[in-house]
């Protein structure tokens, strides 16, 4: 049979259905925490539709919920065989599912479920479905998320006071099982990111408590080591690692070894919480936040180039209307949702999409608008959350890195609205371009040549913050970077960044500057310092004057941090988007620049994907490789251009 | 223990839990039909809040859901003590659940979950909770309905062909009990309004098909016959009759028996279809539609006088924002909505539901206007659905009865601003007014002397439909209405009203006009027409023209015509409005009017409730007496008004 069924849906329901799971299924030292924010979840009735006009055949229609099916306004209960005559028809499928995901699968010769069916939530107009491509048989539930499963075993066990702690080497996300119990033994069984927080059975952030089996399969939580209080005495376990089958697109290579190290460090920590969206932290909170999304989908682009979880963290983000609050209640997170989306459709092009949730980022926009003051800043209000960073920044009134953000937010949206041909894009670039002009007005300190924090407060404080999103957006001038970066970037008085989420930013905007040798010491203390704690994952933050498991505490818990963070991975955005030197400069990579730097190293090579094809570099300081497998490049090097052919290597002498 | 506790949840979310519960449960031959608008549903999770100041105590907090207590950030776990020390303290529960009611019950000396909690769905601003005196202990379920349940058995057994019949006297809703089946009989249920219905297995409406038990209990049904295709030879059947526990606070007595008998059948019809909500048809769709429920709530006011089912339907039918089409998509049932919210007001005059539910009441209102015209007139969108009536209205382009119901709306809105001291009261009454202006420049036909459907159409069309909203909502001036009356009403020509639904309007235009004579034949006629048919209860659509079984036909289907329909007990309303004569004159039956009229009549009485008070009647062709248990109320008798004093009869000679 030619004719390909999936499971459809109204577009965005499974995306915010699955992320809705994520964002539920928190628990912590044995409560339920849902966030503190509004949930999105799926409608609760759809009504699908597909006017055919065929040669006859037949339709059998699963329903994933209750409903029926209407062939020209005949009804048919679901899963019968239904004849459809040749000619005309109209095909509908009613369905309602409140608590799951309303979706239908048609097997049929002349109306196979599939992208060319419509739906509504019965209102509003017919669009087209959502679909999945893995999900097309007809005994699949598009409610189970499509991971993929491994058995893994303990590389170590310990007998520790009245336990025995096993030690998986490095940290996993999955099912733990135990077998061999005894069925009157009260198990107690202790997580840890740390050896530590497994053996502090008081303070284990996750705990189970298990009796009355032989043999359990615990539900899935995040762990390294596992610390087992039991009295059973043949006890083993195994872990079913839950993990999303993804491929690694882009790589990097180089011969400094400790790099090297990061980033296979930063790639398994960022694979850990690439799962349904782009959680934070695979252990603690398990959430999609926007600000830490944003950052992981710039790393997902130099690393696995998966579109897809771009676009199920975008829309299980901004979820549905009304918009009655900044995403995760964060205003720096609104504005971050909107660039994101901009840089997304950079990288692949998907106009399809990117015209499908254009509407809520004008809502989104138009949102955030009602927090303009009355100097036209972007402002906190009372429920808003103004979070930058982990960092003492000067919040009173507006602040300035939310400026530096919406400067960019209206220029991304002229962009797009370009590429949309839809009305505004100079409206929207003036307002950007009024807004850089009130900044520099009002925020730019010439006696400290920098921006400041705020403009209310009188204290003309400092930090890094606006200053490196003003290099990293280019709303800084050449002579205003070329201050910020000696007045702030290499000023020792400038409080550090502690988090790798900013540290991130720093490093793309000390590359930015060309500034390759802090950069690399940077890269050496803060994520070499980590892994010379023997991290195998990134942390949440670090302070390298900190102590023992001092460095695991955060949040007031002694254990709070997360060990294993998304946003800790951002060097593997720094060696792809600045060392390999690649990032398109139209849509989808259909035109693209490749400007590699070999900073202080001797040699590096790697690829970077660029939508559904890659680009090669290879650099030391005697030669340059560069191929890419599709047209559209054009190689900067030493101010020179060069246009790249399709597979053929351009060679040139260092 | 002095504090009493209740299940609480977000405001509006019990009636949408319900509401939306009913309207995902309809079923017919075998399949579900989901309604065709928007269902709405709870928020998926909820904030709870209590801010508390005591000399300490202990909580223990149940949840509906997942979640856990925060008492000042420390977080507990549910169902467990916790201790409350001396002094301030602001106590939070966080609780999700996606695909049922969140919702909470603290036992508690110093916190009980009671109305002084407030709660936000963690967005917006925290209002206080929901709750409902019923759901007082911490064993029950706030999605359980509260019904109250009878044994009830068959009166009559037939058997007939291969089966059997039971006739359970007259309509009923609930669970059949089927026991003394064989294991492997193949039982066919066949459910029936008629007894036709039940024997003809292949169209019956609802149907079941059961077998691999000796008993079994179905799921809740309506009907008044069972026919049973079985090979058991023992089988018994009996229904658990589903009902809500009303008592009748209103009653009417007069000296003709139909009329007695009318009331009786419209009051049975009534409470069958006053459940979650007002129903339309016990049987069939059993959804909640807004039309019905504004002619339900008129005739729950002068029977049941149950505040909380009026509620619970004006929630459940707005649902939540975005207000994206018409109230089940209907344009005319919009407005009812609102009408009905502020006659709702005027009787029971809860100004705390009034201000809860008036920003919805203005999205809405809000949502219509998006409808109007070039002309100024309320239209239909292609998607909006043009009902008034099951009859031949020309609805091209703007219609005369949308524009009537548009003039009562703006009309209401004004008078709803003014009590909750909102601004905007003059703006709207002038809308009112300009509209009126309007729609007699436009509509007014001298030549007709009425009321034209359609100006559009050039067809001056006149129906009853748009002359008679004229009358009700005093929109029509006194030479009008009696042009109406002679050119309209009176008029054979004019197609006559098939529905109780708006016969009931038409009843309430006659007797306004003081038409007692027509309001009485009409009953006689129509109501008693039914009636003289062996009707039980009323139906949703009569013919007098009409022969057998094409009574039960409706909507293309054989027994599809709903033969218990609410709308079928206007005379309740009509009997207690306009006999007994009594109506508010401000909010809650502050001030009332008593205005006894005994038609053709030789003798009426009967009492009406007046919001938690009472009015008696009595009145033949000798004397009058009346009796009201509050002040307020004015006697108004023969052009003469009199003041009744509370609990002193006043007795007039005629």
């Amino acid at each position: 049979m030619n004719n390909k069924s999936y499971w459809i849906w109204h577009y965005g329901d499974y995306e915010i259905f699955h992320v809705m799971n994520v964002h539920l299924r928190r628990e912590e030292q044995g409560y339920h925490r849902p966030p503190f924010w509004k949930i999105n979840t799926p409608y609760a009735s759809v009504k699908f539709r597909k006017e055919i006009n065929s040669k006859g055949g037949y339709m059998i229609c699963h329903i994933n919920g209750n409903g029926h099916i209407s062939v020209d306004d005949t009804r048919y209960i679901e899963n019968s065989r239904i004849e459809i005559t040749p000619g005309i028809h109209v095909v509908e499928v009613h369905v309602s599912n409140f608590g799951g995901l309303p979706a239908i699968f048609v097997e049929s010769d002349v109306c196979p479920s599939d992208e060319s069916w419509t739906c509504n939530h019965f209102a509003g107009n017919f669009s087209p479905v959502g679909y999945n491509t893995h999900f097309c048989c007809a005994d699949q539930n598009p409610e189970n998320f499509p991971f993929e499963y491994k058995n893994v075993l303990p590389i170590a066990k310990e007998k520790i006071d009245d336990g025995i702690l096993y030690d998986f080497g490095t940290e996993l996300f999955g099912y733990l099982n135990i077998v061999g119990a005894d069925t009157n033994d009260e198990i107690g069984v202790f997580y840890g990111e740390s050896r530590e927080e497994a053996l502090d059975t008081n303070y284990s952030y996750i705990t189970d408590y298990i009796c009355g089996e032989k043999k359990y399969c615990l539900r899935q939580r995040a762990f390294r080591y596992i610390y087992i209080k039991s009295t059973s005495t043949d006890i083993e376990v195994s872990v079913d690692y839950e993990y999303l089958p993804l491929e690694a697109k882009g790589n990097f290579d180089c011969d400094n070894a400790l790099f090297n190290e990061i980033i296979s460090v930063a790639s398994y920590t960022f694979h850990l919480n690439c799962r349904e969206a782009f959680l934070d932290g695979i252990k603690r909170d398990r959430w999609v936040w926007s600000g830490d999304a944003y950052q992981s989908a710039r790393i997902n682009r130099y690393l696995f180039a998966d579109k897809e979880i771009e676009q199920r963290t975008l829309i299980g983000l901004i979820g549905k209307l009304p918009i009655e609050q900044h995403i995760n209640t964060i205003l720096d997170y609104s504005l971050l949702w909107i660039i994101a989306l901009y840089e997304h459709y950079m990288t692949y092009g998907d106009k399809t999409f990117l015209s499908r949730i254009y509407p809520m980022a004008v809502e989104l926009l138009t949102f955030c608008e009602t927090r303009l003051n009355k100097d036209g800043f972007i402002e906190g209000h009372p429920d808003d959350w103004t979070f930058i960073d982990w960092s003492e920044i000067e919040k009173v009134g507006a602040v300035c890195a939310e400026q530096m953000l919406l400067i960019k937010v209206y220029s991304v949206m002229a962009s797009i609205s370009k590429e949309l041909k839809i009305d505004g894009h100079d409206a929207l670039l003036e307002k950007s371009e009024m807004l850089k002009v009130r900044v520099n007005e009002y925020y730019w300190n010439e006696e400290k040549g920098a921006f400041i924090d705020s403009y209310t407060s009188g204290n003309a404080n400092v930090t890094r913050h606006a200053n490196i999103f003003a290099i990293m957006y280019d709303i800084a001038t050449a002579e205003q970077a070329n201050s910020i970066l000696n007045h702030v970037l290499r000023n020792e008085n400038i409080i550090k960044i502690t988090t790798p989420y900013f540290e991130g930013y720093e490093l793309d905007a000390l590359a930015k500057l060309g500034e390759y040798k802090t950069v690399e010491e940077q890269l050496t203390s803060y994520w070499g310092g980590m892994i010379d704690l023997g991290a195998k994952t990134i942390w949440e933050e670090y302070h390298p004057s900190m102590n023992g498991i001092e460095h695991y505490a955060m949040y007031s818990g002694k254990y709070e941090k997360s060990l294993c963070h998304a946003w800790g991975a951002g060097p593997i955005y720094l060696f792809g988007r600045y060392y390999l030197g690649v990032y398109a400069t139209s849509a989808g990579y259909e035109t693209f620049i490749v400007e590699p730097k070999l900073g202080g190293l001797k040699e590096i090579c790697g690829t970077v994907p660029i939508n559904d094809a890659t680009v090669t570099v290879r650099l030391n300081q005697e030669k340059l490789s560069v191929v890419a497998s599709k047209a559209g490049g054009t190689l900067v090097w030493k101010g020179e251009k060069y246009t790249l052919k399709p597979n053929e290597p351009l060679i040139i002498d260092c």
